[in-house]
């Protein structure tokens, strides 16, 4: 799918890095890397996950006059300061795309000044590690995964068409697409309000040895508190309004099971107990099921 | 661990299925089992997972008498009931034991009428799965896993040591002792707040098709609200007191992040998701060495 493209990963992270490694997969004609980070770079050429690396602005500068397909690695941050330095020198007609947490805050500061000649879809990979950098990076997180675009009506449709057969190679199998509010607010839910849980979990209990008592839930649930703490800052505080309502819904769920408990209603609990766990068999259905069909696929 | 010994497992669901087929590993001379449901007992008897099956009081009666260890795999009301009933049929220094998830109700109901004769030495494995019943049952979900025993003074010190033996024979990597309280309490805290808070989650969302916007931190979070509502309804209830003050804990580290996300404070959100991500870290590591130690000394 990338025969003859040159590509640009600004930012040669755990995400960035891994990217790399899956789309060399589709054998594209070269692999930058802009990364500030020059030893990162240096192990990234030595291993072949890219073919050329750019640690200053004159070399981004350079690579972006070459890049069909550019893909965003930073923070949201980052990522705008990085488009108000460089807006000149993407090359005309390239598509531009992102994995960045947040979408309002690039829908406010991005959009309005990018260039006509420029396709920027916006998109998000659900996956991750709790590893961080370009070290702890591996293709194998994308398998399966779900995989969110967010495209706008500037975005030209044969190059949606075209990113999606490219993130489809890298082993997602489920493409949806949202309006950035929409994500932002799913997000806010499914991702941070679940890193926010884990923090809160881990940081209200001080027993060194509490995993002494573990069974499996506990380090489920918290695996994620393992956390990039200036990442997860950002995101948070740049998607603050949808994420303290999420926070708030919550807690009034949690309130609701705490008065159930408190008032040894043993009916009450059953009921709503039994009613949440329809509502996440059901999700646990749809998720094999896509996993199912796109094994199908993939062997059709 | 087990030659000459007849067991009985009272309650032939999840947990008891699954002991049974990891102590048939140890080659018993006997395996019987009191269920309700004679159904589970003629599939046990089939697969040869038990070699009896009882399922009505004179059967138990009998069952127990016969029995140099005891494993009752009931919700605590039921273990209370069971015992009320069939304490004159115990076999005379048999030994007792319980995967019971609460102990404040056996010490307060049970350990009183316990006669003398008799050893109960309560314990608690920490492995399960969000499958139900005998269906579900696999010997598997203890590798590696904790066990818990909260022996009492009264427990015999010999019978503790070869209880032990059993279990690390089921391949429990780490035995932990602690008291009836300080096992109610961590228990609320890992175990308890952790199915609380999975429910919640589910419960505060309405959207069928949320799961197309996940990574994986949402369903490793919420897998245990696939939950067995009328058993954690009275684990829940039973345990009312350190449970409710397990979540308000939780709380209150919620709130305080909501506050930080609320106030933009990213210096005082890293602060703490720093700190967050060491504590977790440090157990991260803990239980890895444990697993490689028990590795290790299985192979010596």
């Amino acid at each position: 799918m990338l025969e003859g493209k040159n590509i640009a990963i600004i930012g040669l992270g755990l995400m960035g890095g891994a990217l790399a490694m899956g789309l060399r997969r589709q054998e594209p004609a070269m692999i930058g890397a802009y990364d500030l980070d020059g030893e990162v770079l240096e192990r990234a050429l030595e291993a072949g996950v890219i073919d050329r690396g750019e640690n200053d602005p004159e070399g981004a500068a350079d690579l972006l006059g070459t890049a069909d397909l550019v893909v965003f690695c930073l923070y949201p941050r980052q990522t705008v300061a990085f488009f108000d330095e460089h807006m000149a020198n993407f090359k005309s007609g390239s598509v531009i795309t992102d994995i960045t947490g947040v979408k309002g805050v690039l829908v406010d500061r991005v959009l309005p000044n990018l260039r006509g000649d420029l396709d920027f879809i916006m998109g998000h990979p659900m996956a991750g590690s709790e590893k961080e950098g370009f070290g702890g990076a591996t293709a194998d997180i994308f398998v399966d995964h779900n995989y969110i675009l967010v495209p706008t009506p500037q975005n030209k449709p044969e190059n949606i068409a075209w990113l999606k057969t490219v993130i489809r190679g890298l082993g997602f199998n489920n493409i949806v697409e949202t309006s950035p509010e929409g994500h932002d607010s799913k997000i806010a839910f499914t991702s941070q309000l679940c890193h926010v849980i884990a923090c809160a979990l881990i940081d209200c209990k001080e027993d060194r040895h509490i995993s002494d008592f573990e069974g499996g839930s506990f380090c489920d649930l918290t695996r994620i508190a393992m956390i990039n703490a200036p990442m997860w800052s950002e995101l948070f505080v740049t998607n603050k309004a949808p994420l303290l309502e999420q926070i708030d819904s919550f807690e009034q769920s949690l309130k609701a099971m705490r008065q159930l408990i408190e008032a040894s209603d043993e009916a009450g609990l059953q009921t709503m107990m039994q009613s949440v766990r329809t509502k996440r068999v059901i999700m646990e259905v749809d998720r094999q099921n896509k996993t199912r069909q796109s094994r199908q696929a993939s062997k059709d």
